[in-house]
């Protein structure tokens, strides 16, 4: 096993975090996040040192519509100018694009028109073209690119194989191991981050991890990452993300020793934003996504079945054992 | 490094599963359990096919009053009896029984006269003189032994050493690893394990992980402590347990692949009992036991923080920057 020579006291100036608050965060309230809260992450993120704050999706207005979703399912380049400015800042701006459900040839600028900096392509394996199309359009507008591939727990080996390949021969930057489900192990996150860091190594990219936290193994999948050569990982302050949510962004930053990260001014941003959203919103580990990420099941059905109100855990169960 | 033969799909019938809710749990409510809840979890034990179950401690009657604690403070005899009668399973009963706390000589009877299988000793460090004398004196009894020796994260490699032979050679069966401050990462686990399992091989023992959720890292680091070869692994009912609490059962049974387990009676339980006592009482994953974790200090802090009902994370945390 290729174990990077990170260790824990380790300063590694090559990692980054990214901050995917008000896009995982936005499945949670429908993206209806106030300009305060925005704009107070935003400051939050610069001055805990975090790398790359996602501001939302860019998502077809064709598709949805935008008097169903808050600001940040589309991130017109006016509402992230009235947060950020020219964000003269370290911090690096993303919004997500996910495969065939963006107008990416329109609604992504030239990167010299926009405040932001990178585009994440959110694919399924059987979307690769239409998202290798996408990738070569934001790197031909000058933006930093990555991928994200869902749900690699139910794809098969020669079907991924083949996947992160057409990837490294892209102009990607990043390939994202994305754990869609909540599903993996550590002892599996380190076999897969090997995978996908032989790629990375191959052709020149680099590798990042974006977990879920159905069976509270986000955190610990993230640092297993790590350990075994990932270079950028996500984390929402509190977690906050659909479903059991993600990796907490304010563990991150206790766990890595690079100088330049700080938890005063997120526990500040927790103190005076989280509070009140949580008693707002619910997302979290609880028993039925655990059920559905030990089944390496899609959380859409724990999400119904909390939603419904309903505690009948052991039947639940037994439902989706009858579906795998 | 040594890694253990088990895999995720392994059947492994060496490992055992203790469940100890009413005892780590009773710090929560003051082991006020009702005789319902307490016979309910037992029967979801055996259904479960979980191998050991802890009823409280073996508390000194002189030191604590039985009128400011729940019967499982004391396990008195009779009462174990009221629930189990003679116990005709398979699964083994465990007590508590705390360093220099606990008038063994005479409240742990001769294990002919007691339903109670295991007298699991917890001691700090320095204590471990008065450990090994109840350790002894509990294997002339003819229970089965295991011993947690505490808060291991603040203590020096030399006296770890000098402490781990010592029990080596006492007549303990069982050495575990307790992660009390839950501060541990798993790539510590790891390490920490092979050094327990270094010397239980030495010496014919096995070892125990017992893990705390302060970073959200009790169920990783418990599975990490398998994958280096822990024979037995503590659990509790929805992680009830004091401050963050512990590794979920649940998680325990749903990653374990052996024959032997089974999710659905323990669904039932949390269905039973564990939505209402999850109302009554509060445990779990909270900033400030992240931030103690974090730091490797005591969660009482945290404790005092959250029932005081502050909020100010970012000034908690500076003091126990300046505490440390």
């Amino acid at each position: 096993m290729a174990i990077s020579n990170r260790s824990l006291m380790t300063y590694s100036p090559d990692l980054k975090i990214l901050d995917c608050t008000l896009r995982d965060g936005g499945l949670v309230n429908n993206f209806a996040f106030s300009d305060e809260f925005v704009k107070d992450l935003y400051t939050a993120n610069i001055a805990s040192g975090v790398d790359y704050m996602e501001f939302g999706y860019k998502a077809s207005k064709r598709i949805f519509s935008p008097d169903e979703y808050g600001k940040w399912k589309f991130c017109d380049e006016d509402d992230i100018r009235r947060i950020v400015g020219d964000n003269p800042s370290m911090l690096k701006l993303c919004v997500m694009a996910d495969a065939g459900r963006t107008d990416y040839k329109q609604d992504i600028l030239p990167r010299s028109e926009s405040a932001i900096d990178v585009v994440r392509v959110a694919t399924y394996i059987h979307q690769l073209p239409i998202a290798i199309e996408m990738i070569e359009d934001a790197k031909e507008k000058g933006y930093e690119v990555t991928v994200n591939v869902m749900a690699v727990s139910k794809v098969n080996d020669m079907d991924l194989n083949a996947g992160l390949d057409l990837l490294g021969r892209s102009n990607v930057d990043v390939i994202y191991l994305a754990d869609s489900f909540g599903s993996f192990y550590p002892e599996q996150v380190c076999i897969m981050t090997e995978r996908y860091m032989e790629v990375a190594q191959k052709y020149g990219k680099e590798v990042g991890f974006h977990g879920h936290n159905n069976q509270q193994l986000a955190f610990a999948n993230t640092i297993e990452a790590l350990r075994y050569g990932a270079h950028m990982i996500d984390g929402t302050v509190c977690g906050m993300g659909r479903g059991a949510g993600n990796c907490y962004l304010e563990s991150l930053l206790g766990f890595l020793k690079n100088p330049k990260y700080h938890q005063v001014p997120m526990m500040k941003f927790i103190e005076s934003h989280m509070i009140q959203i949580k008693k707002e919103y619910t997302w979290g580990f609880d028993v039925p996504y655990m059920l559905t990420g030990i089944l390496n099941a899609h959380p859409s059905s724990a999400i119904n079945f909390q939603k419904a109100g309903r505690t009948d855990y052991a039947k639940f169960y037994q439902e989706l054992m009858d579906i795998e």
